[in-house]
């Protein structure tokens, strides 16, 4: 019986050194593959210098359903999809104006642009006094007396301190979000925002606005400005209370349309049920050329599919790489994802999303169960050559967050966040800026996961694992 | 008995958490101070941006000892000093021009320049048949009979599959460091060198090269070439073998002449006898403005000396920020300044050099003794909200390692090295390719191991640590 167990012991040790080798020998070829053979980059490339910026129901944003979907035709898969979806057209319009007016007719002019969703000014612009706040609580204090006819200057600093940046997006986030309906409640007439960016430069970022439940008629004007002229802005005002601001926008909300997710699926060869996503966001703002947000994402995830296979490996569960639409003003194409998911009765195992930049990866971060986040940290000896380091929990992405429930294990690519805000929502957000080794990491450090919990399984929630 | 125990163990716990938050406590104060308060930024801009490349010799170079020892003479320091150190003086006189010749008068432009060290072309130029090799087995493979009167093409790739770039490097430097030499035992006439960069582009990549023994009038000229071209040139060669290479350039090594190593000094409290050293380089070539290599080095470490004393912290062992002169195209600063050291009976216990770029940094390379890494790595824990990972042996820097004994610990920074063969030594290494808070991360990451080892103290041979 002793013996029995000894060799037992033995065996089960000789199969997890064979497995622990080739689980390194699968990882070295999907790492080898993505830095000498990838083609993130070059689909990086069409993406953001081909078609560029993709704002929902944009001609760009169809143009980069066409092409990702000709793209992941042509790489084998056993099938590929789209998913129709009806997407909100929010148009910029013609290029907005802004100036500080110290006295009548002494100018300077500013960098703004309108936030997505955001009314325009009227014809004429929108000139008013300025009250500078640096969150809700201020307008509160101030009182609908000193707010009503003023433009609302929301001037909250991401905080420099935090090393996770996401951490100071957030802390500042909702100044944009909420901004105008928050300051129409006092009687505000415009919105101006400081940029979400930790670097102080002449870009103002747009991103997603709401009014919530705020009437039409009551609804008021909203723009960014860039973080310098914020600074000039609030030194104009402490120097001088009285000053003026000028903005002039005419973007507008049209009808929804018809759009898109793209998907491509390799069918799992021993559980086909099982299904793993791999994705990110194919809209963008109109900015920039949405390299980093979230053009990285959706070519490292199309790779991902082609870097698993390395080796000749060839997935047991099934593997979909969905490209979704509309992630900045309206979610509709992960909500959309999310609810035929449901409708089919379809089992997602496992989702995986890249929208943080196409930054070298750290690690990851997991929404999921206990059991589930122990397994995944056993294998961070295998990522340590590649220097991910990070399995934390967290959030996952905002187009895979649909998707949660008690089975499906949620996670989200973790890439170095210095320089994220520096290009968020920009014009500075191109095609230089991304670094294609970093890039191609990405998508490896992605693929390898994915292959860890394709061969092992997930634990599902009263079931052995699989 | 067991109640003394008891207490003492207790006692000794209490003194651990106490200790444990303090250190917490100093690195947050440190990482905050870098973040909202550090000087390494507006410095690194007068560097580069003011001053620009800086030549060993050069009117820069000595720009930048006056710029640097006046701003350690403004933060407070107990000492500041020059240190003189005669170095060698190679310029590179005007432009260098290049073109691939595939039938006479047909001719290609392509992008050179002069490695640092060579020789000039004869006036006219030089113009011979190219044989392209990967090393030098293939110099021995060919034989005198298929190089003599040629132009050796080294055209050997840094291998995109290594994670670590420098290991990349690595394998490909000799060749353009020796290259030039071992061509000539074969009867070469001259030298083209592909450029030590990861990426495809348009930018030549110089570096130092030495002739070793080689005598006077056997030395050939040597120029690194772009990758673009070197790929270029490579499939001509492909083509058509009788292709010619033309290349000129004016460059030469001038006397000796006097510069300086740039000294500030906090003097220690309790061990003012142990001395620590913080330091980068502040020569660099002269393509760009060396804001990489090693403006963020040098930077960095005069930041140091202010950040460690966030909170009122004063060293308990004498601390040093020095600027190496002349590390690319000599290393005699850090020759000296070892020399100087040495002859005055110096204890140096610890040495840290940051010269491996202003990027994020993930950690630190370590020679030193098996305990002293030991005790380096039970702090490992402290550096993990700063994302801080990389506690490994290797190689610290050229200009510290003169300092190596059995005594001292010797480190080096270890920023992510994916984008540093991009800039390395080329017109590419610019002020606007640095992001702030990567190299504020950088000198926070530097005084916090600054401030572990001057607390603790280091193992020294022998002794019981102070």
């Amino acid at each position: 019986m002793k013996l029995q167990l000894l060799l037992l012991l033995l065996a089960l040790l000789v199969i997890r050194v064979h497995s622990q080798s080739e689980d390194e020998k699968q990882l070295k070829a999907i790492y080898d593959k993505a830095l000498t053979d990838g083609k993130a980059y070059d689909w990086l490339n069409h993406l953001s210098n081909q078609i560029g910026g993709r704002l929902s129901g944009s001609v760009q944003a169809q143009q980069a359903v066409d092409y990702t979907k000709r793209q992941l035709d042509s790489i084998g898969l056993d099938r590929v999809w789209l998913q129709p979806v009806m997407v909100p057209k929010w148009v910029r319009g013609t290029p907005e104006f802004a100036y500080i007016e110290t006295k009548p007719g002494i100018t300077t002019n500013v960098p703004i642009t309108a936030l997505g969703g955001s009314v325009a000014t009227p014809d004429g612009g929108l000139k008013a006094n300025v009250i500078e706040v640096n969150g809700f609580e201020d307008l509160k204090a101030l009182g609908r007396e000193q707010i009503e006819g003023k433009i609302v200057f929301y001037n909250r600093r991401m905080d420099p301190r935090m090393i996770n940046t996401f951490h100071a997006y957030s802390g500042c986030v909702h100044q944009r979000y909420s901004g105008a309906a928050e300051a129409a409640k006092f009687g505000a007439t415009g919105v101006i925002v400081r940029s979400l960016n930790l670097r102080l430069d002449d870009y103002p970022h747009t991103g997603a606005m709401s009014y919530g439940e705020t009437p039409m008629e009551e609804r008021i004007p909203a723009a960014a400005i860039s973080t310098n002229a914020a600074e000039l802005l609030s030194t104009t005002l402490k120097l001088n209370p009285d000053i003026k601001f000028y903005f002039k926008q005419n973007c507008k909300q049209l009808p929804d349309v018809e759009s898109y997710n793209v998907i491509g699926e390799i069918k799992g060869s021993e559980f086909p049920n099982e299904i793993m996503v791999v994705g990110g966001h194919l809209d963008s703002w109109d900015l920039g050329d949405g390299s980093h947000d979230d053009g990285a994402g959706v070519v490292q995830s199309m790779d991902v599919l082609r870097l698993i296979t390395a080796n000749g490996y060839r997935p047991k569960r099934t593997l979909r790489v969905v490209l979704f639409m509309n992630e900045e003003n309206g979610l509709r194409g992960g909500n959309k994802y999310a609810e035929v998911a449901k409708a089919k009765g379809e089992t997602h195992v496992f989702a995986l999303e890249s929208d943080a930049g196409g930054f070298t990866p750290r690690g990851f971060s997991f929404d999921c169960s206990d059991e589930n986040l122990e397994q995944i940290k056993s294998w961070k000896k295998l990522f340590e050559p590649y220097l991910i380091h990070m399995f934390v929990r967290g959030g996952s992405g905002a187009d895979i967050n649909p998707l949660k429930d008690d089975t499906v294990v949620l996670a989200g690519l973790r890439p170095d966040s210095q320089r994220y805000f520096v290009h968020h929502h920009a014009e500075t957000d191109t095609f230089e800026h991304v670094n294609k080794r970093e890039l191609e990491l990405g998508a490896a450090t992605m693929a390898s996961l994915v292959y860890l919990v394709d061969k092992y399984g997930t634990i599902l929630p009263g079931k052995v694992k699989g």
